[in-house]
């Protein structure tokens, strides 16, 4: 089994050329920031992962989280874990510092969560979750509800979750059932949700459960939910427990993956009703839970990220370690086999493409939040609304196909439990289904992201893009010429796919729909090639300067300049898969699959 | 849970129109096939795979074989269902007469042996291995050994193994160490061996190992490897069993998939020796071997194809059930969201492509085998040595797609186990390993198939489909002439990827091999392209004749069009990949990953 080690290399190359951490440290609100403290706590934050949180993994895997008559325990090693982890200070840190949060940039806590996805996907969450539900409450709830429970979820003594779906309303929250009846300053809250993750478990004293439910008065469909926070435990006036609430735990499901994340049965409301409190205006339910939303398909992208990085990490540590064969290329191990070669190749040059895209994605978030000029910060936003989607969905329908590969490197060792593999491709095969499919990403980003501004914000990033490819077109270094050609016609691929869905969306939706899959994977192949070009760009620059560790600049280039050889290439075919592909996809009646 | 249904019509199209099924029959020894008997073959294949082996398979997957004090236990409904695939005498269906078999082309027991491995993966594992071990013993054995052993094994009495894998000779057979010392007329047979499908179980009352091993004074490598057989049972001279052979299971592996099916390791001789019976000459243990191993090749080729199809029917039945949101076509249920129809007309699309391609190849093992003319059997023979790798390599690489996104079209539904989706999925990954990765496939494609004879067989087969493309352009169905478009574009593709391989095989190897997969990927992509364009001309044709169901022959044109726009598209830049790509594949020391 390998061990994971944080790349703290790449993620700080990659913050600085293409999130620009200078910049950002610079910003109003972050000065405290510089890229030393960065360094630091990079430093800390991958000793952590890799001391604490990796070494419990396999136990999550293989134990799991157990119930038993509504009790949850998580396995062996994550109380004590997340015990550490909230004693120093790694819960709270992504945190505003109004409620106990460190007031790091974006960019820098992305880093961090990156590692805890990597180490420990199935733990990671339970921060994801209460982090979300903290945005939630920061945002949309009174000023009692901020004080009485932020503080304690901030640190981590109390969790958070994100109650949505029932069983007859996965994807569509419309018909959503759980009901609210106002009681006094609060609200009796029944009905039955599932798949809540860490929605009961025994790491915290208690468990804040946002719910989303209609009220009695409440008009049909998506805008008669309203939000309401349930916690496992009442909270008396002074702060103590009090009571417990009338919800439970009644089953946790038995997943493909994430075993050491519970994914739990929730009952509310089984003995007259579970208090719970407004969270925002009556009928406003949807737009909280969007803030909640939002922040994770962001934290969803990282995942694919970071179990593509640790799914990468383990096939390379067993390709530099297995003998078998005389390789071709004269290595004594199986790296030197051509195909191990370039499976290790594309994973290593689609995951520094990812974190360039998750990274930029941060800093505009930063951006977004604190530039100066009002002005400036409208652009980062746009920017934004137009990412997230596409680090949702691309990043996932990545990491599948990585942590695939990964377990094909261990040739028939991979198939087996007992190495490791296995279980990042089983963990791995969640993201491109919660928080969003990649069809609801595709579909946000061609509708809400591109049709609904007449593509404002992404013919603005084109344009970008196709100057820095025309840019490095004439690049004295070969390898980044070779790139800023593919990027080149990358680019053009995708503005005309672009073109094609601005003309075609309002009379022909179902058309575009059909391809907007290949279309959010063609978006992410690009944007991804332009922000790994740029690494190469930045890499070869210092080498022509004589600055920086030769090997690694030179690697950077040689990765972006693979990228381009054999993921950007699939952007001409994308593009007629989208512009093409449309009517084949539509064309068979129900009866005749 | 959906239950398996047999797609016969699409078998019998297929067989009829690709695999030439009235050609076949009329082969010499095939006279008593007929197109009708054909069908009632296959609608009592049908029904058994639908009655008997889908419904255990989910018993298989939950409780799997287990081990105990070296015995192990299949799971529940295994052995009774074993009795009566034997009873019933399907698993000597595929023998040669002389030994039990039903003597039937191998175009209808392949698309029988479609159906196990499409209802029960993990049981049709167990018929693979024992009629492997049949091919290698009526090909290599002594008359004694053949009249001992075979009779049992067609029936399915007794079955039989491939004892290959050590623990450091994993796809190198090069440094297997056990050994094997003679004693009168037979051998005492010692060492370890690992992955041993169907090693141990007690669905039969003897278990027959053809095991790999080194004779005193062999020499090293893999010419020094001869076969063994080695009974778990003795045999008396009268047919009965004697006593217990000095050989033993030691554990089984725990999985990530295919969990009915008990992988064994096992050990040879720890009291001094099991006994063990040459087959074929000293030091051609190879030889014997991949006798076994092309056959396997060809079945684990078809294990893609197999649950691909039922991952395809699992996700189609729950895309027209489930009721979620509305949809952007009008249906009621799922399947009217556009990328769920994307998803199942992408596997619907490659399912068909990929039968055609094992059927066609099973019917040019017919031709190889039976036809007339010694001068008509060295092209057919040719063209399942080349077409080998391919069905294994691109049928595999196909099903892990199909097999993840039959769990996507689940949504959440999907990472939960008791849906069985995820289990398609799981059980589908073994499939590019074993039996040779897709990388030593991708290898045996470019170098012994195609390099070593100057493509002639390849350049033969490109011809060939481009004749049918330049025909099919000028169809007047327009859908069908937008395919041969689209498969003239292919070929061209694969044409120059071939041409650039055989120009640079010699003096740059390893780039040659960086792009065995891609190619392999190509080749695949294109000969599948092909077949099912001929099946779109093949249903125009009845359609234009107005014979045959209108509805399923539209779909089969509509289905054709689809790949040539979702799959065949992606030829220029699998080629680009090949003749590019391999530089970027070897830029990097070990070190720099």
């Amino acid at each position: 089994m390998s061990t994971y080690s944080a790349p703290l290399r790449d993620m700080l190359f990659t913050m600085k050329e293409v999130g620009g951490l200078e910049a950002v440290c610079a910003l109003p609100g972050f000065e405290e920031c510089s890229a030393d403290l960065v360094e630091s706590i990079l430093e800390e934050a991958g000793k952590f992962a890799a001391g604490v949180l990796d070494p419990i993994n396999r136990a999550g895997d293989t134990q799991g989280a157990r119930w038993k008559d509504g009790v949850v325990n998580a396995a062996d090693g994550f109380k004590e874990a997340y015990q550490s982890f909230c004693d120093t200070g790694w819960n709270g840190m992504p945190a505003s510092v109004e409620f106990g949060g460190q007031g790091l940039p974006t960019l820098v806590s992305t880093a961090v969560l990156e590692m805890w996805k990597s180490s420990n996907h199935a733990f990671s969450l339970c921060q994801m979750l209460t982090l979300g539900a903290v945005e939630a409450i920061a945002h949309h709830g009174s000023e009692a509800l901020k004080q009485r429970f932020l503080p304690n979820m901030v640190s981590g003594r109390w969790t958070g979750t994100m109650n949505i779906t029932e069983p007859q309303a996965g994807s569509d929250l419309s018909v959503i059932r759980s009901r609210a009846v106002p009681q006094g300053d609060h609200y009796r809250v029944s009905g039955n949700k599932i798949f809540i993750t860490w929605g009961e478990h025994d790491l915290a004293e208690n468990i804040i459960h946002l719910v989303l439910a209609r009220l009695p008065d409440a008009p049909a469909g998506v805008k008669g939910l309203s939000l309401f926070l349930c916690p496992k435990f009442l909270v008396n006036e002074d702060g103590s427990l009090g009571e417990r609430n009338d919800l439970l735990c009644t089953s946790l499901e038995h997943k493909l993956g994430i075993h050491g994340s519970p994914t739990a049965s929730m009952s509310f409301g089984e003995q007259g009703g579970a208090i719970g409190y407004l969270v925002g205006e009556p009928n406003q339910g949807l737009a909280c839970m969007f803030t909640m939303m939002n922040h994770a398909r962001l934290n969803v992208g990282l995942e694919g990220l970071g179990v593509s990085e640790r799914a990468y990490q383990h096939a390379r540590a067993y390709a530099l370690e297995r003998v078998q064969g005389r390789t071709a290329t004269g290595s004594k191990t199986i790296i030197g086999h051509p195909d191990v070669r370039r499976m290790l190749m594309d994973g290593k040059a689609r995951i520094e493409a990812m974190r360039a895209l998750a990274y930029f994605c941060a800093a505009q978030m930063d951006r977004a939040h604190a530039a100066t000029h009002p002005a400036d910060r409208a652009p980062s936003q746009a920017l934004v609304e137009l990412l997230t989607p596409i680090v949702k969905g691309w990043l996932t329908d990545n990491a599948l196909f990585i942590a695939s590969d990964g377990v094909q490197v261990h040739g028939g060792m991979g198939f087996v439990e007992e190495t490791g593999a296995a279980q990042y491709l089983r963990d791995a095969r969640i993201t491109t289904i919660y928080e969003g499919t990649t069809a609801i990403q595709a579909n946000d980003l061609i509708g809400r992201k591109i049709a609904r501004e007449g593509g404002k914000t992404v013919k603005t990033l084109i344009a970008r893009m196709d100057a820095d490819a025309r840019r490095l077109l004439d690049s004295r270094e070969a390898a980044v010429a070779q790139t800023g050609a593919a990027l080149h016609t990358g680019v053009a691929a995708l503005d005309a796919a672009v073109d094609w869905l601005l003309a075609h969306s309002a009379e022909a939706g179902a058309q575009c729909a059909a391809g907007s899959v290949p279309f959010l994977r063609l978006a992410g192949t690009v944007v991804g090639g332009w922000l790994s070009a740029r690494l190469a760009d930045a890499a070869a620059a210092q080498l022509a300067a004589g600055e920086g560790d030769a090997a690694f600049l030179r690697a950077k280039v040689a990765t972006a300049r693979h990228y381009a050889a054999h993921v950007l290439v699939s952007a001409p075919m994308l593009r007629d898969v989208v512009v093409h592909g449309g009517d084949t996809t539509l064309a068979l009646a129900d009866e005749q699959f």
